[in-house]
């Protein structure tokens, strides 16, 4: 659910949504938590991803997951067999997390959980390759994900989810050679959207490009809690395409 | 842009977006024009599937198409080969296009041709698997399309979608063999969301299935012409699972 173009509203509600989401970033600073916030389309492989890092990532870190769904615990329960924390939230006819459900989150967290032992929490939002993109719910770090398998023009059609992200990872790169898609094109399309961003191509079937996708987030933890009054403004961009 | 979730609003906001589906729509019955609302992911091949349309249906009818993008004219320039009037509209940030955005482009082609000779618009949405589903523009039917890249348990995560479709087209089917994925199993998931759907298993590229969905257009334009003053109430769900 979620209203028709209406900019005075929307931002009054962007607004309100701001301050929740740097609530939730003041516990996550407090308690030495990295959160990133993992978006994409329905399929581009969010959950594959999240499953792969886990395997191998949970031997390093003590990572929580919050997870997004508009119904159905599918995702979570998949995600549990990685014996991490995770909490499912529920959006009903939302088609994006917000500060406020994540809050919720956040609580049941801290209250099942000791959260100053936990390193990164994974919040996996709703798939949308739109709304997620404009609704902070706390995190340091936005990843987003293309599948190769939408096209190359995404980027430049889908202008604001590439323009906020700090990492892409471009997913199923195993399915190139049965497509008609030319992968330097998306990373072109992407670059003129934001030439910064930090873009990984990878695969979670064949692990193509998870190492370095692995080396990413060990880096930005590593960032992250070297400063953690600074958690928010870290950041910076680093250019790994794999 | 849109809201986060708050019923009573969200209601007051789909009651007003209603009011404007049903005043195109009565625009539409009085031309004689069936309207087919045509959503899904960003990437599922909503604009590949429209192109192969036009190629072999503007022969038998006088189609025209609204074509939804966020930015850009890019799917608009892509259809606009094929020698058909084609709207675009720019939703900036909106995430799914609305009946007041619609009835912008009715106006555009009224001024511009005659609609009394048009049989069919199309209306391409932003691609977006939550939204589009919600706020009805004026559509006779709706033609949802889902990937099966996108894999087996989206009816499930995002039922909206699935339960208001007339007609889902299963797209890709070409790449079943590089992938996990049971299309049995994803029809099996869309009938439990929405028994008598008729569902088309389709590639635009083998143009596997295309048959059976031009035939089944076909009949939907025969059935909606031969009942002009009932428009709005036929949407019989044929069974064609090709």
């Amino acid at each position: 659910m979620h209203q028709t173009f209406d900019a005075a509203l929307g931002i009054n509600l962007l607004h309100a949504n701001q301050a929740g989401a740097d609530h939730n970033r003041a516990h996550f600073d407090e308690w030495g938590i990295a959160c990133f916030n993992v978006m994409s389309s329905p399929g581009a492989g969010k959950t594959a991803i999240l499953e792969r890092t886990l395997a191998v990532l949970t031997a390093e870190y003590k990572i929580a997951v919050i997870e997004g769904d508009m119904t159905t615990e599918l995702d979570a329960d998949r995600l549990r067999k990685y014996n991490v924390p995770v909490i499912a939230i529920n959006t009903g006819r939302s088609c994006h997390l917000d500060s406020k459900m994540v809050a919720g989150g956040i609580h049941t967290l801290a209250h099942e959980y000791n959260p100053s032992e936990i390193d990164l929490v994974l919040v996996e939002n709703v798939g949308n390759l739109v709304c997620p993109a404009e609704f902070e719910v706390g995190e340091h770090l936005k990843i987003a994900l293309l599948s190769i398998t939408e096209g190359e023009d995404k980027p430049l059609k889908y202008p604001v989810m590439f323009q906020e992200a700090d990492c892409l990872l471009i997913t199923k790169i195993d399915l190139a050679p049965y497509l008609d898609v030319d992968v330097d094109r998306i990373v072109a399309n992407v670059r003129q959207m934001n030439p910064h961003v930090t873009i990984i191509v990878v695969s979670a079937k064949t692990g193509e490009g998870l190492e370095a996708w692995f080396d990413w987030v060990r880096s930005q933890i590593h960032h992250l809690s070297k400063s953690p009054h600074q958690l928010s403004t870290v950041g910076e961009k680093a250019v790994a395409l794999g």
